[in-house]
């Protein structure tokens, strides 16, 4: 009989292209985990287990908590599940819960909000045990202006003009709750919250923040940019590498 | 008219072979940091600039902050060179700190002391942001033993059963003030500090603590294996990548 478990997995997103699996490459989230998971369940390869995930991370970007589910068919534990796969799976994945979940719990349906963390990091020295976690800022943004577009971004808003997929169908109407900007010795550390993202949309957003910072748009400028709905009139992609998948609420 | 700097240095030594400069190979911190330093200062290849660092560390082995010292025929200011430095340098090398010292200061020969730090996890689940920089243990280690044994090691003693070195020549005889091994979470930080280490000393040291945290030395044997004076008596080497040098003292 096959029972729902909850997963709660890291990675280093620095070798793999995106979470999601594709039939091209194996270096996907998604696929080392499935992968493992169909050979510690004994599944034939061309009927592998499924694993849903509470979200898809683009290539490069990295995840501290994603929550994901799959339906299998075991007789070991949760803590005996956890130990086979931080066992098979590379050094750059870790399993850090798995447990028993309500047979109606989806990881993706049933998520109400997630935190992301873009990391940049600007000064004299460079980030030499953390740099394929931030990204490396050549001048100081101003983190005021930053913070007032920032405030400026939040609330439920169509975000198309935040939008790296320019052939989305679905409904682009988005709430973001907050996106708060720390710092701490070098580090610019800026959170969003919401209760979904469309694709990109941190990336842009937080380039857009830097477009910003470096005086190339005003603060005042952001609500006819969201407004436009128009790619083109929001900032460029942040790189992948400084993302984060931080949490995702249920 | 050349001037003595003083310089902070922070590397990821993952890709390097080691701090020392070597004829076969341009991928040593030391090589890198001269190779720049020649460039700056215009002089030609064949007569380049010299840099002296307060100690070697070992192919895979880090650094937060190296001391180094170098003289330099330049206009620049200390802020300069760091920000050329900082340009030119690979990112996986950091300079911190340029400050014009007294000429009569030499990096390690007037070094009084140094602290390193060996990682160590232990877990259910894997550090997959920091996999670089500590050592992954299969089992948990008797803590209080390790304690006990490491009380042992400190002190002035010929260490020579704890140097990688069979062939050196010169006195094996150490100070080791303090061994502190501290826990957070999943880690295991063992902190060394000593008026100066033997090649590979923390390494051993750390390889025979875990040895005795695993049951096979006992506390009651490090005297007489330190009395040994035989490196085959003591434990294995510790893996490069778990140690980093902190701190040198002056």
């Amino acid at each position: 009989m096959k029972q729902n478990f909850k997963l709660i997995v890291s990675y280093d997103g620095t070798r793999f292209f995106g979470w999601e699996h594709q039939p091209t490459t194996d270096m996907t989230i998604q696929g080392k985990l499935e992968s493992v998971l169909t050979r510690m369940t004994g599944l034939p390869e061309d009927k592998p287990v499924t694993v849903i995930g509470a979200g898809r991370t683009d290539a490069g970007v990295h995840a501290r908590a994603m929550t994901c589910n799959v339906l299998l068919d075991t007789d070991m534990t949760p803590d005996e599940i956890q130990a086979y796969m931080n066992q098979y799976l590379p050094e750059d994945i870790s399993v850090n819960e798995v447990k028993l979940a309500a047979d109606r719990f989806h990881s993706r349906f049933k998520a109400t909000g997630k935190t992301y963390r873009y990391s940049l990091w600007y000064g004299a020295t460079k980030p030499v045990f953390d740099r394929k976690y931030v990204a490396v800022l050549d001048k100081a943004p101003n983190l005021e202006l930053m913070r007032e577009a920032a405030e400026l971004m939040t609330g439920t808003h169509d975000y198309k003009c935040f939008c790296g997929n320019p052939k989305m169908k679905k409904s682009t109407v988005r709430t973001v709750d907050s996106i708060n900007i720390e710092t701490k010795g070098n580090y610019i550390r800026i959170y969003f919250h919401g209760n979904g993202f469309l694709q990109n949309m941190v990336r842009i957003m937080t380039g857009t923040l830097l477009a910003v910072g470096n005086g190339e748009i005003k603060p005042s400028d952001i609500p006819a940019i969201i407004e436009s709905k128009n790619r083109q009139n929001a900032g460029p992609t942040a790189p992948p590498h400084g993302l984060c998948l931080m949490k995702v609420d249920y």
